[in-house]
């Protein structure tokens, strides 16, 4: 009964087959071996479209070194208030970028609202004495579980585009996004104006696969030295590459992010009753915040469930006295008896 | 006949294992788990000290971000003129330090003397222009095969504490010195003067296994925050626990050690004869320095066989017309038929 | 009719003096002369208390590497949503400090109340997963004109006490902060839970005067080292020195500041009818918000003068059709004359 | 009697002149004021060409913004072995670059041979492990007194053009390599293929007037906001624009120079025969190294005289048992008579 976070889960069967099938005999150190350019190329048939692809070791590497890769010293950053980037990386784009800054913008349910980014655009006119704005970061699937489709994607690039700024999009979720949103890896990307993306395969039945896919490799420099001198260039490379052979074949990444948004819409459906506990908001991938009674928070983890209580003020002054939100996360491995039972716990 | 390096080799069966046995449920991430738990014991009694164990993705990563936390902004580090921290990491420790400055000291075979130590160290009087000392880092198995007896380490730390500075030992092939030396890992760091240990087991069975081990705590700041925004804390960490667990146990470590270091042992021994192809100095671990006829590695590439040519000033002016130096590496997979085959084509 | 900013006014008399008298002959470079000596007395006079000094070229530079010192990587930084730090400097401090974070607080006035610092704080707890609070900045006299009392300062220094937090403060216009609140600089700071000063001169009748000024040192680590490096260090130090041995003398600084507030208070006078021009808000200080018919301002430049718009944003929905908010800075160099001109012209 | 350095001498009577003219009445900050444009003129005129021109507060801030404008993280950059940026400024070319790495280059009195700088860049080839060669820093006139000629400095850019590098030149006493060498400044610079030189005021009768002069503006990027950053930017702008007004008006910049140059040349005259004290090596500009007993150097200092011990490798082994190298600078201040009174004093 683990909703505490996707990246609780371990690897899947297939990835673990992925490693063995790799680990046999010596290969070319630093991604130069044969199963590293051959993943390259199915991260390219995945998006329709050549891509590069930088192997990391986490997100907020992937996150922070593509940033810092535009090369913009003293650039402003907007994202949403609750971006990974922004509140969990700690520092991590300002230390590798060498001091861009991060303007936050207002979400509702984590998606930032075209009026809004353009509000918060326009506080950072040209020439001003408040820096230079250079790119938007997006997040989907977003920190709050809600999913940007295509069309929500286009309409936030379209303003960064207007002003010449380059499109990050952070996508620790991204298979729960494809799977929520019923789109194209390409429609939610390149397609709709992201130049790159922090693609992330740990918390999808992965160990440690993330990556930097570029669609627009104009607008990043010098990746390979950045990346090097990070630490982030890991000599067995094949053993990320295994990971994303399997990940990315037969569309296994898909199914196991449809499992996981799967169990989150039966957590959802549970709570939509009139029961004590309540969704705080609807979502659409592997994330669900309910406000639960501290009892039955309470008597979840005495049945050795557990969760993540989350900052009331997401709720604004709903919370009843007894009550708190939590973050649920399903994952890959969820199952749907794990789910009756905390709904059943809570109910 | 893979001796290009040892990270071309991949994770023994033992590590597989492991991987697999940590594979089952859920378990709390970032290190909170009960695995990274136990195995930080388990470094505590391989050094026979309580230490601080902080995994990275890379020795990159170990070693920038532990010189980094001495957190002595515009300090110098003496190390050998090969070091890998000067040579081959791309400015890292410059990067995560924010401008620390290396210090290239005359070495031969890879190893400092005491005399050249001093000597440079001379140079950088207290008080000078030229910036404040503030740690020396000495490898070990060095870059050139060579290792450092505990005597050996501590007529260096000798000087260094003598000014006050913090050791460090970058042990990306540790596992081959502690093997080649016959001394415990306790009397070649902590006991000759070492402060903290970049602890490498990629090179050495594992896939991706790297850590900070530390056993002068007070001496480094903020490595916590410092590999958060650095993108080196794994939220699955436990994949690299896993690896450290089969690692560690049952002294396996110095077991894949030793054999890699009796197959460079067999490669030397094969070459101290009177052949065409010799030795280029004599080394201790699982790298061996040799000069062979240009025809002799065409015959080896011919084969399949791979090394790498190594600068050639190394030998100063001993290499004839027709000759080439280059690097030989063993691992843990490397058989002696493979060794051989090699010595049967160059001979 | 200069009201675009006190930074447009050269330097006074007394300065131009001073800097004769110190260039007689030779004195030995990078701030070990016996101006710079007797200057840091000065300082140590006109704070009650032995304090550590380090010129810097700019306050951007004061601001920036005294923070930095802090050593903190990955920490937070409260400070208002109007901070300099935060708003004007391109970066500065997340630069110099590798990754430091700033946290905007809500202000009113450019001042934080006790309750939006603490609301803030809470939401960083101990042990989260946002970072580290290491610092609270606070500026004073504020960006938006307003001025903290000792019991102001202290409400929010304690506040910050209470977590460990190290208090900085912003003292670009520290004289006229001195000057409108009638407290003594040792009030205003240390006794009030400052622990180093961003003391400048430059906006007060200097020409380059600035300094870092430590009440407690050992918080701040490697100044002289980050100063270096950040090329802060003058050769010709004493061309500082010489400046703040005119600044400080006789309380010069506090003349030149008290005869610009009684500027500003001027303007804040005849602006306080029923006229179309009206303030914005009350400040204290040397900077003055006005809400101005568009016509006005036109006016006013016409004549020569200049003055700077100020984001509506600040006066919420309350501008008129046909007004504009701007800001009105004077200097000691401002004359009754060039007030009443304005005052004349916006009437 | 100061042979210190020249940066222990004050402002010339016309710089003094200049900064009093140029403190009438109120003037934009930052640079947008009509006499730094004026002087950006200036600047143009003296180098032939159109320039770029930022003002900054040290040489070591115009070397390390200048270079970390390269913005290529984790290049190499060479430079002689005794270059400023290497030995002197504590870091702040790493620091400002965020880790490029100096390559250091054997140099004779102070200049890098054509052949010395191939062999070392030969050690770079591309695509090695070692990193991305990116610039070539040569200093004018060099850290040891020597001067290049326009030759010589192309001689060395023609090496670094071939390999794609950047050419930067640091010219703290770019003065007097100019009036040493009879070439034109331009000559020096851009028509020997130098992309843009540390311009130095400070040790030539100035203040503190330092600038970045930039031949080849599609080279560096971002640099208004890493001098902004850097806190770089003088609010107060024309208090250095009024500096290079006096010094580069009328060639007193050079006058100047000739004059420092013509007391050097007196010195080494006077050290050149059989005396105690000699020359270690002839120099053309404004610095003497020379060689005195230790008698002689008491002696100098027990008068008031000032001078600086050099590191007597510099001289091999060729230093008697009481003998010492020292350094001699004259500046613009440095009297006929100083020089006797010192020569008799050593003779």
């Amino acid at each position: 009964m683990n909703f505490a976070s996707d990246n609780w889960a371990g690897a899947t069967p297939e990835v673990m087959a992925a490693l063995h099938r790799a680990n046999d005999g010596a290969a070319p150190a630093y991604g130069n071996d044969a199963l590293t350019r051959r993943v390259t190329g199915l991260f390219s048939e995945v998006f329709e479209t050549d891509v590069q692809v930088w192997f990391t070791g986490t997100g907020t590497a992937s996150n922070s070194l593509g940033l810092a890769a535009l090369s913009r010293p003293g650039g402003l950053v907007f994202c949403s208030s609750e971006a990974h980037i922004h509140v969990d990386e700690w520092g991590a784009t300002e230390f590798q970028s060498q001091g861009m800054k991060l303007v936050a913008v207002p979400q509702a349910a984590g998606r930032m609202a075209p009026e809004a980014l353009a509000e918060m655009m326009a506080r950072y006119p040209e020439g001003s004495r408040y820096g230079v704005p250079v790119a938007l970061s997006l997040t989907n699937a977003t920190e709050l579980g809600t999913v940007y489709a295509p069309a929500g994607v286009q309409a936030l690039t379209g303003l960064a585009r207007a002003r010449g700024l380059a499109v990050h999009m952070d996508g620790a979720r991204f298979g729960n996004a494809v799977a929520a949103s019923g789109a194209t890896p390409a429609e939610l990307t390149w397609k709709a104006g992201v130049d790159f993306l922090s693609f992330g395969g740990t918390k999808n039945g992965c160990w440690a696969a993330e990556a930097i896919v570029v669609f627009a490799p104009d607008r990043l420099h010098d990746l390979a030295a950045r990346r090097q001198r990070a630490g982030h260039t890991f000599s067995k490379a094949r053993f990320v590459a295994a990971q994303f052979e399997a990940y990315l074949t037969d569309g296994n990444w898909l199914r196991w992010a449809r499992a996981a948004n799967a169990r989150a819409e039966q957590l959802r459906a549970g709570l939509r009753g009139t029961g004590p506990a309540w969704l705080g908001w609807e979502s659409e991938a592997n994330e669900v915040f309910a406000v639960l009674p501290r009892a039955a928070i309470a008597a979840v983890r005495a049945a050795g469930g557990t969760l993540y209580e989350w900052p009331a003020e997401a709720m604004g002054g709903q919370l009843g006295p007894d009550e708190d939100l939590v973050r649920l996360v399903t994952s890959w491995a969820t199952t749907a008896d794990e789910v009756e039972r905390f709904l059943s716990l809570v109910g």
